[in-house]
């Protein structure tokens, strides 16, 4: 086995990166190595690559990126007794303290003091990553490597989602990005009575329909408010899943809450946003959710469950599949908006 | 139109029942008038048509049972506003005293007071019914009648699968009488990750299966225990659905249920039962439910959403369709263990 | 008994009020007449007297206000059963429809035609009101009149408080009118770890530390962020109550809340509120309840169970007592902000 | 500081228990040496102490027993950062494994390869004992030691009676030793409106009332069921605290509950129990909980809440105050039921 190993290296605190050889790391006490079969990128990686304000006073090179992947475990440090060589793993990236209040009361995915790995330690994108065993989620084997890169988005969404009941439910998506796609299958799969996407480009809500949205509307175009109140008898939809952070798409989203409603809000807002308390939460007595990562693991349970058993298809988000030394590529495709999810392969 | 309607009575207090021809009743006020379009066939009509114990106790003849039914509106009493003729209906037969602590506090479906059409006051099983405006559910065109006539005893599925979480959980539901098997289908549909049904009779297991569940076990001969840990990672079912009321299916379906796992009772014992109260709900952790009727009416809700976007098909469970006047003919098929679901329609 | 009684009547389509005497109403089928004992004022009457834009456009005059009022049936219409005449009783003023979606879900409180007396129809300033009996609230007689006149907005403050869990919980009370002072008292009763007052009026932090409130502070001079966090060992409130309606004040309760924690929305802002939702809500995986009214009835059990056990001293809050002719005066101290609640009595 | 303690050892698989002085252990990686100030006798000890069959199936000596202390950091172990010499702690003795199922998804408390320092490991009989940082609790300066030793049971009560609302609610508690006895003084704490004792042992129930409940009946005179129906209009309690695990007094239970009620179990019934689910649990659509030591660490800081704002009096509850030397006093104490609570101090 050699011991260098290929990676994608934030090098120096300036836009771009750098492909390089760097020495294949070993696993410590209570560590897991992990040879990386695939792993996906996402918008916080352009970020660090833009070297954006945000990674100006976040990031701290040289780092390895990367924080959604899967792979086949290479070796355990001492200690490490849940996974052993050869098994399917992926894993959760935020490191919890596990000693503040939110993490002693089944809140670690709001740690105060987290540490993400590919943000503030050395990430995924690389031939082999090390993750604490306290992290790292064995697989099912029937879960293709390729599906399992996306957890931690996916994870986003099943949070979303199951963070209040949805079966029989009808169902608002605001914003058909990557976790907002995955919410429209995972709602589906859940016995939504019907999801209703909301999405600017057409292209993505083309996808919103093959991942299942019964309607996949323009809000530029379409008259979304007329559409969703006839199909809801008029109440207006039970959940709404805000996954733009946009806040004309947060009002509108608003708007089309029920009364006694549910809004599980994910997408992150760049400033505050101006809302109308009470019109659309307080004489609503609607309950309103920010949604932070994946539940530490019942997020991941729920997961494993859904694929393993079938009730998932990613597929019509996976738009390019790449090589780990096509990483540049990968990121003007993001950056044009061409690309939805871009899965790289380690050679 | 005719002033006279076939009925099936309860004429005496001893076994039987006789057909007759009797005066279509006239609406009240708040009260609707219902064309039957089907009705259904429920145990408890067994009980009073075989006169047993619980009849001779709850009964008072003459009485038209039935409550299980769908139809259309065919005459509304003064005040009615919610539907108007030629509207396709089912009804709440549990009439909610609407006074009492339950009552006033959203658990109408355990009303003190409950008064039951069809037990208690005349029911469908007739051309025509009477039913309070208050307990009246407008159906959606695209629900078929035999289905809706079904709703009594899907609402107790639905009411049980959705009395607590359901996505990605593993389930078991022990007995596979017409509420077990709805429930498979209820609970599939609503994203279970799998459902495990556990009963005797073989033609049940079958219809079982066709309902979706992924495994159908024999607890006579199969090794049910061993089975369902194996396919659970050695855990354990996440949801036990008791809906047999047999003491030995409760003992083992409590067995089957993983530490911190969730149990809902609907199933009637016919006297107390033995449970190890320590090892399978105090030191597991578990939490017990006693479900009874459907919430009123959020479980219509619920099935209406389901029903109207095709999500369920309760075909396989219908195994008989005859004319009310063949109503005997129901009572040998169900007396004979036969017989799951009878639909019966009026001439 | 005479035939005509003392009212206070908005007469006509401008501000200011009139006294009458006016025959005293009989009540029909399923209404109750109640010789009102004591009745409490609230802002919104002060809307209907100041005769102010929201008022012009809800109003018809002519009409009797008031909402809040407790009395002692002095007659009941036919098929009334659950009170008789002498029973000393109050009533939740809004009549929810019973048919909307809302209505058969357990949500009436936010029925979507509710109509509330005392505002959409003739209500309790005056000797006798009537009230249909799906309203009425038979008394514990333990509970004193003065105080169960004030059982609407300590509904209010029970609803906000026991949204959620409050024992042994931090909570911030942003703004100390009547509901919030009440919900202060309501809090510390349930088990509150502490509660934290912020009101800008001196007179209103005395009485809310007479309410129990651990700390009342002034959000213009303390430094009311750093006092919260040092009280709570650096992790901020568990439970935000915000009784204010104030931009600011909403906006500083945000930044006290605890990552995990849970916000109540009472007070209605009266334009749209810029809120940094990504830091207050999203990353800290907040919970936001908007509540309006009270629930039928739960609340009202909860109220009632606090009361007759004597759990709740709502004396502090009680500033004036006026007969009800005295009507103008009691609308000269609302208006200076010297009176918190002001009860007023029919001779 | 010397290098030998005193401590409580079960040296021999047989009755009795022995007093001896033995090396003061030392902290390793991640532990915590605890200098012991108080700590409480427990049922369990009294198991190990008569060498019962469970005693001979669980505990393999020698070992110190004790799960139930307070104390003082008395040196940390590497890699310890949350405590530090001189801090006052105690500690949940349940060290769960982190890698099953329940301890992902926030369920420690009924972790499945749970092991119990004072059973499986040595505890806290002795000057000195060994703790996991992870299991420490660093305790408010406010709390006396004496409560703090309490902390395991008292911790029992509040999952009890937190498990669900009881704010406004009625409450009957079913078994008066000390985690019942606690529970009375949690629920009146935390707002419920009565709390109703049940008890045959007569100090028991005159401890009982001194703690805060209402009633306290004995259910071999008294007439507990009518009394029960009389306080609480006729509806029964709202939740069932059962802390006995006696069939008859779980049965009697059972019955007090209102329909649509919550029973919260844990008392441990030492053989299966029979109970009429159909008429107790079913119809009466009750839930039922099982409970299991305390949520790691929402209980704690639940109770560090109560305690530290002196909402808790435990006074009444601890009967003795012993030397550690007297050890064998306290099981005389205990086996002659003379005691509640013994605490011993070590010298």
């Amino acid at each position: 086995m050699s011991t260098t190993m290929q990676a994608v290296v934030k090098a120096y605190a300036a836009p771009g990166i750098e492909l390089r050889e760097v020495p294949i790391p070993s696993p410590g006490p209570g560590e897991v190595l992990v040879r990386v079969e695939a792993a996906s990128v996402c918008g916080t990686d352009l970020h660090i690559f833009n070297w954006d304000p945000w990674a100006q006073g976040r990031i701290h090179p040289p780092l390895i990126p990367g924080h959604e992947f899967a792979g086949v475990v290479a070796g355990v440090g001492r200690g490490v007794t849940t996974v052993s060589e050869g098994d399917p793993v992926s894993a959760e990236m935020h490191v919890a303290c596990g000693k503040c209040l939110q993490c002693r009361i089944g809140l670690a995915h709001v740690c105060q003091h987290v540490r993400i790995l590919g943000v503030d330690a050395d990430g995924a994108f690389a031939s082999y990553a090390i993750i604490p065993e306290t992290n790292i989620w064995r697989l099912s084997p029937s879960i293709p490597h390729e599906y399992a890169s996306l957890l931690d988005p996916l994870g986003n969404a099943v949070h979303t989602v199951l963070a209040g009941t949805i079966a029989a439910k009808y169902v608002a998506v605001t914003g058909c990005g990557a976790i907002g796609l995955f919410s429209i299958a995972v709602a589906k799969a859940c016995g939504a009575a019907a999801v209703f996407a909301i999405e600017v480009n057409a292209h993505r809500r083309g996808v919103a329909a093959t991942m299942g949205a019964d309607l996949a509307l323009d809000p530029a175009s379409d008259n979304v408010h007329e559409q969703i109140l006839a199909a809801t008898g008029g109440n207006g939809v039970d959940v709404l899943l805000e996954m733009s952070g946009h806040p004309s798409a947060m009002r509108l989203g608003f708007e089309l809450l029920r009364t006694g409603g549910r809004a599980s809000l994910l997408g992150i807002p760049s400033r505050p946003v101006e809302l109308d308390f009470a019109r659309d939460i307080i004489f609503k007595g609607a309950t309103v959710q920010g949604i932070n990562g994946r539940k530490m693991f019942e997020t991941w349970f729920q997961m494993e469950a859904l694929l393993a058993t079938g009730k998932l298809n990613l597929e019509p988000a996976i738009t390019h599949r790449l090589k780990l030394s096509e990483f540049p590529r990968a990121m003007e495709l993001l950056q044009s908006g061409e690309a939805i999810k871009v899965v790289l392969k380690p050679e």
